[in-house]
């Protein structure tokens, strides 16, 4: 193992087991383990992992009148009372130095399955606090990437395009997901129109992926907004609003 | 029932029933019943719904040895496949003149259970196909509306925010899922900081819920693309990807 070795962890959401999206997750299986890096994968799908958040997501019950998740959340933290599924997820999660989610994008969206993996994993309190967002977010340190797969050609999917801006609908996952718990964010490796592709166009996109791999480390991360140039904004909104 | 009533379909995904997400839910019942409306409700949590897209879906297969979730739904469409549930849903939603969206902003998007019921119910070949997107798409002359719960506070989610303008994190559902189907998209009722508010603010916000409904005819629909803008780039694209 080289002393550079990283942790990777794959985060995988197809249900399809020969999907393009599953020779996706094998290309960054097989590349990043010939860079040296040890990878993690989570297959969702073959997982049967459950996304619904509920009071199954506890061993420990803070308030049993009222579910509050948050709440729920930060007792079962504080207790060990986390349900085996997330703690394993999660000791995933602290483990990695990089994160890779791979999907389809389904409504310009994450599939349930993995939306889901977020809604149960990201506990509060682990990955962030009130005041512990973005560039103080308690994942700092960490890189994550998203390797996405859509049905509409590459032309519906740029700047004023019919459907905007790539970026624009990943932005609720880039900011809202990964650069709000303090993570290092990626350039996203899109591929385009993948089910109306034949082998040829899927074989250069899956060379392109290994391209795209091999030097993650000189990517230039995603700008994304730091919690100290919002700091007066935000506290005198909360000041404002407990009047 | 007035020469005017309409039939309304209020989606509602939230774990907890005495929430705050569900004294909105109830208001838009009670006041949308008032005014001589039809309102039926989904309560995904309440029915225990399965947000995960699988060959559960179907009753039908069209290729056994690779699950493609597009072609899966066309063919089960079109050879009266669907599972009980799927159908359910899907009936109601076409029954709807205005579909209504409840839930508390989870990671900057749905809970994954109201993500997998978009994923499981807007099928291939029913809400859209190839050809008709947006304006053209097949729910086109339904309306929608999505009435929100965050955490953070409104300061948190205007323009040059801290977290960005609501209206971008909601874009990927109103453009991508609701528009993209053709459906006329109303402007969201956002309840900001509802876990830290007090009895009286939150009766306040129940008070303007009211009167957003009470008015939603009025309502100016959100700007949305238009196919017939975009035909010739969109046709261009597909060309130049099939040489």
């Amino acid at each position: 193992m080289s002393p550079h070795a990283l942790n990777v962890f794959i985060v995988h959401a197809h249900p399809e087991p020969t999907s393009f999206n599953a020779a996706l997750r094998s290309t960054a299986v097989h590349t990043l383990e010939s860079l040296g890096h040890r990878v993690a994968v989570s297959d969702l799908y073959a997982m049967h992992f459950n996304p619904v958040v509920s009071r199954g997501d506890f061993t420990t019950v803070h308030n049993p009148d009222r579910f509050n998740v948050t709440l729920e959340q930060r007792h079962a933290v504080a207790h060990g009372g986390l349900a085996a599924d997330i703690a394993e997820e999660l000791a995933k999660l602290q483990r990695a130095d990089l994160l890779i989610l791979q999907f389809p994008l389904w409504w310009f969206g994450l599939p349930a399955i993995l939306k889901g993996w977020i809604d149960r994993v990201f506990l509060s309190g682990v990955v962030y606090n009130r005041t512990s967002l973005y560039e103080q977010g308690k994942l700092k340190g960490k890189r994550a990437m998203a390797c996405v797969t859509t049905g509409g050609p590459a032309g519906a999917f740029g700047p004023d395009s019919l459907n905007g801006d790539i970026r624009d609908i990943l932005a609720p996952l880039h900011r809202g997901v990964l650069a709000f718990t303090g993570m290092t964010v990626l350039p996203p490796f899109v591929n385009y129109h993948v089910p109306y592709e034949g082998e040829a166009s899927r074989l250069a996109m899956l060379a392109r992926y290994r391209s795209h791999l091999v030097r993650f480390d000189t990517l230039e991360a995603l700008p994304m907004p730091k919690m100290a140039d919002h700091l007066a904004q935000f506290k005198e909104t909360i000041r404002a609003k407990a009047q």
